[in-house]
């Protein structure tokens, strides 16, 4: 079983992602675990290290794949 | 059904994101069809219109997901 982890910020575009995360994404292969950097900031560290750079971000098994652009981290520490 | 479109140009970044779509989107949710705009020029002007403006992109239902980049359309087209 894969582990995906979608960081977001709240932001529009972030939401509008999410939901393609949630509702297509194929649950027999993955789990799903939605991080919100904006309440969570804890956790901004940890995405930097695996490689994200901005939200809303898609990392599955620790590759990462940036979704349209909503926000820089930079501005999600802000 | 849904119906997603996944437009790429064969550059490593679209090889990488193609194989995260093929992978882990729920296919008894949605069809998947892969374009390769390198290859199938006639269809930059489809991917235009819905609101493609690089690649890799995955289209589902109208809505545009950018995923990383790996080229804009202008550099496709070449």
């Amino acid at each position: 079983m894969s582990k995906a982890i979608f960081y977001h910020a709240g932001c529009p575009v972030c939401v509008d992602a999410e939901q393609m995360i949630l509702d297509y994404l194929d649950k027999s292969k993955t789990t799903t675990e939605v991080v919100h950097l904006g309440n969570d900031q804890s956790r901004i560290e940890e995405a930097e290290k695996v490689g994200v750079k901005s939200v809303p971000a898609l990392v599955i098994d620790g590759n990462v794949y940036h979704i349209n652009f909503g926000a820089s981290l930079a501005d999600v520490k802000g």
